[in-house]
């Protein structure tokens, strides 16, 4: 068990230690203060794994695009207005700007260690290059992805070399995390729901299937958790064709319908929604027992299908870490 | 073969009656502005069906909650902020407010008689009660839909009772189109994708469910198409349990899937990405094949998986009514 930005501002002492800090790019390179974050809710919850403190963002940033994180409104970037403009990034200082990532990922080790959290496992993370083009072409979030999805359809050569960018930085990023100290990967595809079947094939099965053959080169022995989140019926191509060890399932995907068409052939997580934790009470019980009983019988993560939400209770956080943890499986 | 947002700002003539009004509202409202837009791209492009031209947002108008439409912007409603807030509303007047809607309706009747038009459907619509009500709680458009999930699960009786109001209303109205002309329906749950499995059963199957029941009992013979959009592997039980005569598929939906698990029970309808429509060439050409290929050995009425976009060009538009108009059946 584990939860989605189970570092974050639900925590009192997250906010205490972001209040000190200049912005939140200056806390997710700072390996003391993102390391800190990271075990906050290991120490609160004994979570069984501990999740880099990080953004996926970081990686256009490594390559060179202009990053900044603006408070009430999210990150904003110098947009890609074509896809020429990738000659603006540069792939070669992607590690000298991603190194205190990487410096964070030690300490969460050595801290795991040296807290006694032994039996928690670290897991480090990056965005999938279309969800992370998303973000390079709009210039920030977006709504309905309108000029990455036309430029993928227009231009669909020129989209791919940005695509094909992100693989390669992507994969990079991930093997040096496991060269400092990560025990597990998940790749966030976060707005997988905004493509269509033939488009999911070639912007996120395709690359993603790309990256984990890169990392598996490198470091067969590290599980990668994919998580095409809103992917709907899509999740049984991903599963079959990326190669990836186990999925993480978003709360719209019927627990039931996962136990008999994926959990078969991988480890499923996940995949409370986010609002129920936020709601608490005798509905969230229920929901999180359902979710066990569907699917504890086989491979299978605790988490939520999203990320907290930042104005979560903890008690309700205490109580469902205390319904898993208690839970016993049926036979 | 229709297309959503087939009246709309892509087409000259629209952005000439619309430069006319007094906002958007004002040409909902007006039977005759609202006829003439309906009517714009069945002249144009000889579309098998008219649609309605007007919102979904007209019921919580008409139930009395106030309503903008602000340019740029969107919608803006007086938002509901506890269930208890429904007393400020009231089912009386509905029909009132409505009524220059149903004179569209009746207008848009004659007009495709009138024009020789016969072998062109009318639809009706609405949107679904969870869709209606993320706007009623929100006060607009939301990205996560945070207020109304959280009252959904915090407070389920009361949003239970705003859900009950517009399943009443949306029967209702429904119902009075087809009175004034309406010979099919379709209900826009266009926010499905934000429930979980156990929540769409209670907010999306269920009281669609509800409106399906109704109107059958006035008038079975009317077809309702159902949208779930972004239901994502939930498709599966809303076409089971709703009630529904046809589903409309939004483009993450894989044709292949659809035909396999949808069509041998009811008609399809979709789904060509409306951002490849905007790109157009020979991808368009490919993917609106694939469709037909996938789809049309069963029943299937060729649509977009969402609404047209605004800046499409119409020569894409007619190209790919050509291709569907000229298609054969392979056997």
């Amino acid at each position: 068990m584990w939860f989605m930005r189970q570092a974050g501002r639900y925590l009192p002492e997250y906010r205490a230690l972001r209040a000190n800090k200049n912005g939140f790019l200056d806390m997710a390179y700072d390996p003391v203060a993102a390391c800190e974050v990271t075990m906050q809710p290991i120490r609160r919850f004994h979570m069984d794994a501990a999740i880099l403190f990080s953004d996926i963002l970081v990686v256009p940033h490594a390559l060179g695009q202009h990053l900044e994180f603006v408070p009430g409104v999210g990150p904003k970037l110098e947009a890609l207005e074509t896809a020429n403009d990738i000659s603006r990034l540069s792939f070669n200082k992607i590690h000298d700007v991603l190194d205190p990532v990487y410096g964070t990922v030690a300490n969460v080790r050595a801290a795991l260690r040296d807290e006694g959290f032994d039996d928690v496992a670290l897991i480090g993370f990056a965005g999938s290059p279309w969800t992370v083009a998303t973000y390079m072409i709009e210039g920030g979030s977006s709504r309905d992805f309108m000029k990455t999805k036309h430029m993928a359809y227009s231009d669909p050569q020129g989209f791919g070399a940005i695509i094909d960018l992100l693989v390669e930085a992507t994969a990079e990023y991930l093997t040096a995390q496991v060269d400092a100290g990560a025990e597990a990967l998940q790749l966030f595809d976060s707005w997988s729901s905004a493509l269509d079947a033939d488009q999911f094939q070639k912007w996120s099965v395709e690359p993603t299937k790309k990256i984990v053959d890169l990392l598996k080169a490198k470091h067969p022995e590290i599980p990668v958790i994919g998580f095409p989140k809103g992917a709907g019926v899509n999740y049984i191509s991903y599963i079959a064709q990326t190669g990836v060890d186990a999925v993480g399932l978003d709360s719209a995907v019927p627990t039931r319908w996962a136990a008999e068409h994926l959990q078969p052939k991988l480890p499923v997580q996940g995949n409370l929604d986010p609002f129920s934790l936020y709601a608490g009470g005798e509905a969230m019980d229920l929901a999180i027992t359902q979710i066990l009983d569907d699917l504890s019988g086989g491979p299978f993560v605790f988490n939520l299908g999203h990320g907290t939400n930042k104005d979560t209770p903890i008690a309700h956080v205490e109580r469902a870490v205390e319904l898993v943890k208690n839970y016993r499986v049926k036979k």
